[in-house]
């Protein structure tokens, strides 16, 4: 039963060897602080710098399932701002934030830490991961996007900073082979999304898929911070259950007009 | 470090002297299991029936922010059940089930274990009830409701059970006398609501108050599982979430009418 | 957009077409209620008697790792019940409770609303069964046991349950078919354990599987206010804390012995 | 029913007027973001350097009760991660991190926007909240630490770089004159510890105090990543199960030794 993560004495705290209070505050950010706990050991500046890209592509897209959830939860429980902001992290799970942690998973497993060759072109990997995904009729994680067919700009944008940064490897590659072949199997465009680029760079920052899923939720959870502080000050919670109530449609004869009167 | 509550060995599981297979399963229902573990003694028959009849009325109130909350989530985790679940649960503080708690602990902390009397009747101690709580202005838990100023019906139901079944006492006498006071004071009509409802009879029941959040935190869950099978079933959570994102109203200039072409 | 489960206008909340205050309050238990909403007709008593025993069986097993997280929890938030519940049900996943939800669908989806047959016999699909869990190298849910290799005594009472109430059909025995077949193959006692149990008798009882992890969701909801109101009147989880911080082992050098001289 | 925060079109995302491609990936730090969705406004390097500070120092402290939660979460429920981060954050209430909270809250009532002045000195104001703490009772926030009585080596490290990042103001001031003014009462030092420095901090940067809780909970969750990544990788959570519960006392008789053979 051994941890090697932070343990404390009378005088200190000590985080991965590190004195909290002399190695840690004011000398380190919480992106690189995030990379140390995680990789074990002091980060460059490119490393941050890359997370840092990744963190703030997912922190805050609007009014989502996820930020909906928080502020109907802080209505009944005002007192309890962590309830609000874990209701609103529940939710992700496969269908949205999960595909960064699949897309990472799908890349490592293809590659497996090995590189493409002569023999075994990143071509011949895409064709074999795009044919499993489709052989078990599941969507491939990280490719396809409802508008952005010509190519997610969030992706465009995150692919040369990590070029730039010096993350453009293998995984990257092999994510763009994948959605070439994705593309061409299924005869329309299938572009990378913003969660498939997060995935790749992941990968090609050498972090554990199983946790990748991570980057979204801490980002998340700064996002809905926002949403709390412009709920707990401009409040509409009570104005999107009622417009939902409102729309709905019950079974026939269910209400007879009398709601108009219940709140005028 | 201790805990009486169960244990185990190689052959049987022991829920508070009683072997789970022999004496409980098929032997008591949920509510007597229940009343059992937060109790330490085998419950009444009647006990037992007003429990059920507390946790039937706070189960299911339609599309509540709860039920939001937990629709929102199974949105974006279908693999976790529990996680929607829960967002729907965090909801229960202050503002909605928290009421009943405050209720329960608000009467018993008036009685203190005591009995009124001929020297301090309970129309007295309603005085000071009431008068502490416009002192703090707070609002006086399980009092007032918006539509039903002649009495809310759940109420006058529940209360004829417990009087039927014997649980009939000072409690629901004073919460009766609070509610009396708080509508002449305030001179208009005060009911007492379900929530002070349940929390009044909570205490008849010798509950503790701390704990008797817990009775609409499990009803909660039972009504939440059939809005969740509904939503498994015959989904709804994108058109919500799309409702909302369409009807809240941005900066001005903040969208260009895009937006009917981005979900046709 | 559509809800068929409950609405209210100013007189009334109804609930799948019965009114809350006259039809349930007093009227159902809250298995009843549960079936109720799930199924959308009202139920018969075997079917009560039935479920209820499931749930007693799900409830409290003692100092779980749910149980843990939702003391925990409620020590860093005492005003905050729900979220310690909360807390405590994150953890009904794959790999305890998931496995009542994953039984019942293994089973209705080899029977597929079809009996066995002369032509096709239960012993025969059990080994379809079987081995396609084996082929995939994943565990058959609801079959195994560390301890009662003679069989669960919970699942035998279960199964006698079923069998006076009428629930005994094609599940259970496929569930037992399935247990002596992968006891068969694999050399060693198989038995159904009490998940296993009660995913057969879901499916037997005509429940969704998709919705029956909530079955346990519920149960230990029931549990875990049982364990919350010992942490309120007779704490532990401090010293719980402190224990699982002293007993773990860091990395050579961590600590000297400052410990004791800190919690005095 | 409006919201500022973001939205999106066919084209792109906004944040608070910015393009989220164009301003945010790869220009803003997530703490940058994070201020920036809070006041609205872009902000200066010496902010970011500050908040980065605060979010470093309450992010990893060892095995806490959060990091238990989490550890015996995701051993139920492997599959979804952000259930067990959510759990480790659910008890982010009053005891602990709701601590900076209450400290921001306390000084901003305090000086409700005045300076203190020659008529009403702070450490006039120290008296009058001091005293008000200690009519009702209560404990005062961010004051007191069980062994640095001497001072809380993070509070000086914090309060040095606020002094040298200029947010040492009468926030800050105030606080020290109530940690010496309850030093004085009690006849004990009652020292600044980490949360009252982050929360007097916080109200130098004129962050709401209702949102101050945030902070905690988003260093948290970057906390909790690291101790989950180690419990995939390298387990303890089934250990510590055991620990706990063979550790703790049940009722005289209630184990009769068959729980070695059990576990063995």
């Amino acid at each position: 039963m051994r941890s090697s993560i932070a343990w404390s004495d009378q005088d200190s705290i000590t985080v991965r060897g590190l004195d909290l209070t002399r190695d840690i505050i004011g000398e380190m950010t919480p992106t690189e602080l995030m990379l140390f706990l995680l990789k074990g050991k002091k980060v460059e500046d490119a490393e941050r710098r890359m997370l840092d890209a990744l963190l703030v592509t997912l922190a805050e897209h609007g009014m989502t399932p996820s930020v909906i959830a928080a502020r109907m939860t802080i209505l009944g429980s005002p007192e309890a701002l962590q309830a609000a902001v874990a209701a609103g992290l529940l939710g992700a799970g496969s269908v949205y934030l999960g595909t960064t942690e699949q897309a990472t998973l799908m890349l490592q497993e293809a590659l497996n830490g090995q590189s493409a060759s002569a023999a075994d072109p990143l071509s011949e990997i895409a064709v074999r991961v795009v044919g499993s995904y489709r052989e078990r009729r599941q969507k491939i994680p990280g490719i396809g996007h409802p508008i952005h067919t010509g190519g997610d700009p969030r992706t465009l944008k995150l692919f040369a900073l990590a070029d730039e940064l010096g993350f453009s490897g293998s995984y990257i590659a092999l994510m763009q082979a994948v959605a070439a072949e994705a593309s061409a199997r299924l005869g329309r465009p299938m572009p990378i999304n913003a969660a498939g680029a997060v995935g790749a760079i992941a990968a090609e920052m050498g972090l554990d898929g199983r946790i990748v899923r991570g980057i979204g939720i801490v980002a998340r959870c700064i996002g809905l911070l926002g949403h709390l502080q412009e709920e707990i000050l401009d409040p509409i919670a009570t104005e999107v259950w009622e417009l939902v109530e409102d729309t709905i449609e019950y079974p026939p004869g269910a209400r007879s007009g009398t709601r108009d009167e219940r709140r005028p």
